[in-house]
């Protein structure tokens, strides 16, 4: 199994929050796709955040794409020069006014590997306190949830951490595997 | 927390494989944010196919976005006026010639609630076998695969099921929380 051969490309759209291009590809075989889209993104990095007394700290967000309000890990972009694990604590910071504690790195994946070109970093940081108070941007709407484990499992179980990367990355810190 | 209140909306592209319209929506605290995209997709499902000895039918495929070779569950798209569990039915015999078995739904997640309109239902499917040959759109180019629970497992623990609805459908099986 080998890559496509890009042809072409032709941007659609290029804006900070969707850059959209359209490549004609031609495959293994010769034959030719015109008309492939590939949306763009930068790196996107989500904290699982654990308290020194094993609560999980946690944002509640209206998403307009399936317009309902979700809670969800503290998540965001990476900026242009920024390593992932900086941007994973400022924004864990920025959101909850959390800081400190140890970090790793939990999982790297794609939300989409044919249609999206970047990858989420997930972090677990154990041991977080609150050292500051939340900053938002001026069009964010984001409201701290402080959970137990047992309210995080009970989430996942009923499908209602919806975002698959944010799903992905909790069922992982869960697993026995 | 309320809902945004959508005052304008554009289509940027209405292609079979992208659409993509902007909204110019109003918060609730009255502020208007007049460039919101939101990509639209037909209801997306994927399946955890296991055979009557327990082994993993699954699929490796190029992936474009990514320009790499992955390991997938069997994966596709509700067609229109199609039930997902018969979609999902579908796609297994389709991509791999496997079908019957017990089938049931695992979970319904998104691949990011924020820019995307659509959800994708996992299907568990117990107990299936080879009942066809696979029978592939013509630019279609997919590689079945009959994995072990074990190597399932090790390639959940190294990220190598890189699609997050993939990836969290899995955890989920194979979770104990």
């Amino acid at each position: 199994m080998e890559k496509w051969k890009v042809i072409d490309t032709e941007y659609l759209i290029r804006r900070p929050w969707l850059t959209a291009r359209r490549d004609s590809v031609q495959l293994p075989d010769g034959k030719i796709l015109d008309e492939y889209y590939v949306l763009e993104y930068p790196t996107w990095v989500n904290v699982i955040a654990v308290t020194t007394d094993r609560r999980f700290v946690m944002v509640e967000q209206y998403r307009h794409g399936l317009q309902d309000i979700f809670t969800e890990l503290v998540a965001g972009v990476v900026e242009k020069g920024e390593a992932p694990l900086d941007a994973a604590k400022r924004e864990l910071l920025e959101e909850t006014g959390f800081g400190n504690g140890s970090w790793h790195l939990n999982s790297v994946l794609s939300a989409n590997p044919s249609s999206m070109n970047n990858l989420t970093y997930s972090y677990i940081a154990e041991g977080v306190e609150p050292i500051d108070t939340q900053h938002l941007d001026d069009t964010e709407d984001i409201n701290v949830k402080i959970l137990s484990e047992e309210e995080v499992k009970q989430l996942l179980r009923d499908d209602k951490i919806k975002q698959s990367l944010m799903a992905a990355a909790l069922l992982k810190y869960f697993s026995n595997i």
